[in-house]
């Protein structure tokens, strides 16, 4: 049986935590973290440590930390044989300072109260010899359909991409929902808007998809929302996006 | 039955046209416009006609043109009886230049080839008079189960939070497409953040779904994305929406 330890507990490894240990073909060992409170909502999972040297050994060890930290924490694991992954779609393989390192790089948003249905999740790997990388691809292959192999430079782009489409995406929907509320209107009628905005797009590309009066340069009606808008930053927001939109339709018209 | 005659020939037109003519409570009598090859994507609804003299006695008049060319079209279907309601987010009731004016905006996105699920599609209705309004509100109960008095000034704003919520975040997919080309990685990588993107706010309002290295003030990832990105543009903008998601959460820091 697959062994993992998981070194962290922020979302990314409680969610981890979460699908491994309900995995009958994978043997969570332990969640190691320094903060006793936080590690807490690991107990009902498997065992838990604050102490790096009482780690168990595993065949994997996913580092599921602030990727500020991940170098720090694998010096302090060198004595230990099994791969050293860490989970972030940001750094490269080489802050790993270990001589097995890997990643481990599941492309979803965690959020702590919300179930993630891992089946789908992407889940980028890489690792500095083959046998790792096997390694890591079968405990892969238990929790999602869909395992990549994708090298540092590619996963930086695919964690920049993902910012776009899942980060500041979801702001602008907070913003939506705040422009509502001004007016005493429920946010639930933008609802539907948002599932076609994202429904649209397995039928038709972004580009094709696009309508809305940047598109067809209505500078009327964007004035009207410029003027409108009290946020200064959401102003300056409003009018670049609305820039790029049209630089983008440019040649068509 | 309620009898129906549309104005214009753009994709609300057609969209309205497509679902009015396949409901057996309403009579679709026929669809106006300028354009005799546009009007010939009509042909399989209803009559169409070129000649406003033309026209067809109906109890609602649905005039889903430009913004800018509803005043001087309403002012030619000044003998006609029959309340005229404009299908427009983004501009009052007062710019029908006719004595029974009304406004009949579904909110949501319509593109061409791409089915719409109207029974769910807000309607937001406005009228002058209380029986065109009640006229109106019969018209969309045929077609919505989610159907809204709305006043001028609050559909306005519901527009403006509309563009937020599809038309920008349409072109951040737009952007996130075009980045994972850029390095030969496939979009649909990105198609499960996107729905859990979504799915998220029917749980969690945005504000708690909010994740990523704005949120929690991860200068060196925002740096590296900033100098990844090789748009001008671009760059602004994910600097922007940085700047405003960091704002949105100073004070739990």
């Amino acid at each position: 049986m697959l062994s993992v330890v998981i070194l962290g507990t922020g979302n990314v490894a409680f969610h981890l935590a979460k699908v491994l240990s309900s995995n009958n073909s994978v043997e969570l060992l332990q969640v190691y973290g320094r903060n006793k409170t936080k590690l807490q909502a690991f107990e009902p999972f498997c065992d838990t440590t604050d102490n790096l040297g009482k780690l168990a050994a595993a065949a994997i060890y996913l580092v599921a930390v602030s990727d500020g930290a991940i170098t720090a924490l694998t010096q302090q694991l060198a004595g230990l044989d099994g791969v050293v992954a860490h989970t972030s779609g940001a750094v490269s393989l080489e802050v790993i300072d270990h001589p097995r390192p890997g990643v481990f790089y599941p492309l979803q948003t965690f959020t702590r109260d919300k179930k993630i249905p891992f089946a789908e999740v992407p889940i980028c790997l890489e690792a500095r010899h083959p046998n790792d990388l096997r390694l890591l691809a079968q405990l892969a292959g238990k929790l999602s359909g869909a395992v990549h192999r994708i090298d540092s430079a590619q996963r930086r782009q695919l964690h920049l991409a993902a910012i776009w489409v899942n980060n500041f995406t979801n702001h602008l929907l907070y913003i939506g929902q705040q422009l509502c509320e001004e007016k005493g209107l429920s946010f639930s009628l933008l609802q539907p808007l948002i599932q076609e905005t994202v429904d649209k797009i397995q039928q038709l590309s972004p580009k094709e998809a696009q309508t809305g009066p940047a598109r067809r340069r209505d500078v009327q009606t964007i004035q009207t929302h410029l003027d409108i808008l009290e946020a200064p930053l959401q102003k300056k927001i409003y009018q670049l996006l609305s820039e790029s939109i049209k630089s983008t339709y440019e040649k068509e018209l």
